[in-house]
């Protein structure tokens, strides 16, 4: 199975053009390479991104995993809509669906998904200079499992040879979960 | 908000060619009108429906809510794959993604999928003659709440106009959510 | 581990004085037992097994799983309050939670909690004259796979003996999950 | 509605003997308020805060909320086990069901469950010098959304006053939700 799938995160709401640039052109470069892009559905760095993708003709799709059950709140640039009624339950999955996450600025929100992707083994990418945990976290792990690599990106240029690495070269293997906090129940499934 | 999307669901394993054949055709249904199919991701139903999806040229596409974290497990028919890591929790998330639920045979599985399409009032289209939960339930309704219509459909040629009722004629507003059993707490939200 | 938990589940409404009564003795069985009786913490049978429970002096808790994040909107005789967020996601709770799973009457929100009890292995024990899909489900198990043993009891009498038979002879293996319809993936966590 | 149920999070192997003491006294501070302790039932602060909880007489109950499906993980001073097969999707439930959080030490899990209570909207209470998230964390709020309140805790001899607060000034109101990320969705439920 060869999907590509990027999750893209971020602040709701954006004041910053230079952030609202960088958002688009992250878009566009998940839409270049023909994978989807999975967000929060919402707005700010999530319909940013999205309305990048849109710029460009692209086998992929946005994705918009929703908190609420009303697909209507979801961003206009969204293709498939996931509304889940779980509320922050749904940061787990928008994660879940990715092979590495983007991390745009970000507040506390961006911050738990961060965590579960750590959790369960996904690579995060930070863009520096977008303000908020993007900026604020500066180690390579969240802890001392040292999970999952967190990589710090200074240059968006940079993001397609990282993403292609990613996914060509198996940083990750799909579906390994390996938190040291489940340890225990892991292995009794 | 205009995304079509659709949920199929029913038996994980498929042994009738007379229902591979409605599974199939339902899917062309589906990618005719240029919706997207959410389905469980896995065998039976959930794959041919999606196969025969893939026969048509659609706008569409196959969205595939999976169990577990491991993306690969989803079959070779899903373009977007939404692994969750919530176990049988990644039924709620297929019927909440759709306008409509179209049930085809079907087990246990199949049948809290109903039931919980009913508590969150989407429309449940039940394919008679396909075994299963399609054929076992009789009544319009769950229960005297009379929350979500169950429409039985004895013809699939039937399908399209029922499908493209409910979403011209908004036989469901979006995102609307009255579980009778949730009420208290809805109005507290 | 020896921790007793029988899951009760029902109606969120009731009018039938006798269904009220039997609610409340099937929560004082509980209570006797000392085992912890978990439900969705609302109203109806939910509210008056509690409320049964509490007449007797036990070690066992009452625990409310509820769907939204609201604690007050729990009943009064809740000794542990589990406000989920999860909307419908929590009826998987109730149902994961208990050794087995006791049905009063109940509608589609019951129905939902059967089959998800029924995919995840758990004895289903249906008070037969209670009305609601309690009296409408006749066979013993929910699809050929038979899972989860259904359980018909026509007079609460016999109750005690039957838990204390699924706890001591363990009829169901602590953490047994083993829907068919979830096999694939299973495996590969 | 009164009751009270505090959570209790951090890492999940302990070698530090201080941090193992601190985790104990907690326990048993949580116990002679007679509230609830909530955890996520497995080992290190789980197991030894649970286990302190036990030393003391109390009307309260200790509540492992497990990501498994298997009871049989939690730890043996578990009186009430919620196994919710949810994976990390457990660590929303575990904030879910606190009028508070208080965190000793922690890694990626941790500050998860961190920055979830923060966008729910619950006090979160850093022991601190029991290293990891619990010292990293030096700021008072999350993000500029200011949404939920950072104690920073020196001495846990302050810990019951500051409980008690949290309960009877009604810091925070039961089941207040209002992380800003999610404002467009929870207006339309």
């Amino acid at each position: 199975m060869v999907i590509k799938q990027f999750a893209v995160i971020g602040s709701a709401r954006l004041t910053d053009e230079k952030v609202v640039a960088i958002s688009r052109e992250v878009g566009r470069i998940v839409a270049r390479m023909d994978a989807n892009l999975v967000c929060g559905g919402l707005g700010g760095v999530m319909l940013e991104s999205c309305r990048g993708f849109k710029n460009i003709d692209s086998a992929g799709r946005t994705v918009g995993v929703l908190p609420s059950y009303d697909a209507s709140s979801a961003n206009e640039y969204i293709d498939v809509v996931i509304p889940t009624g779980l509320d922050v339950g749904r940061n787990q999955i928008v994660v879940a669906s990715a092979s590495a996450v983007i991390v745009i600025g970000g507040g506390a929100g961006t911050l738990s998904e961060i965590a579960l992707a750590s959790q369960i083994n996904k690579p995060i990418l930070l863009i520096k200079n977008t303000g908020g945990w993007a900026d604020k976290l500066a180690d390579d792990y969240l802890d001392s499992r040292m999970n999952s690599r967190i990589h710090h990106v200074d240059d968006i240029r940079q993001l397609p040879s990282l993403l292609m690495d990613i996914v060509t070269m198996h940083h990750v293997s799909p579906g390994a979960i390996n938190s040291g906090h489940n340890n225990e129940t892991n292995s009794s499934r």
